[in-house]
């Protein structure tokens, strides 16, 4: 997969979800370090409508099977750290 | 929410999730950090069926609201750092 081309294509999610992945709104998850093919399904998901969320099933009817891996591929690479409790 | 209660209830959730909120399984996304309504939102989707995933529909069925409350409160709660690409 493409991250470069990811970014690009987080343009569109980047409202919701920001570039840095961290959540710009409480409906929305934070995207950052997130597991790559989880990712992809949910964003397969989305627009096949399998799965259902009204602004993502619109954002994702446009994206391609590549813009999904690239996009899916940016995101997972965005390093976090965790603390543990 | 009561977050060691949530700890608690995490023990089911810990095979595929970890305590630390890391992904154990590649279907199986973090939740370290992750946007607390997004996940209480999440759990009583799979709870009600609204939203199909196999092991986590089986898992959800038997949470209690304050269950899932709890458990998003915790998993919510695990501090992660972004390093910004």
């Amino acid at each position: 997969a493409d991250r470069d081309a990811g970014r690009r294509t987080a343009v569109v999610c980047q409202a919701c979800h920001g570039l840095d992945g961290l959540s710009k709104n409480p409906e929305a998850p934070n995207l950052a370090g997130q597991v790559e093919s989880y990712l992809v399904k949910a964003l397969r998901d989305y627009r096949s409508e399998a799965r259902r969320n009204e602004s993502m099933n619109i954002v994702a009817k446009d994206l391609s099977d590549a813009d999904i891996e690239n996009v899916a591929a940016y995101y997972a690479s965005i390093p976090i750290e965790v603390v543990p409790p």
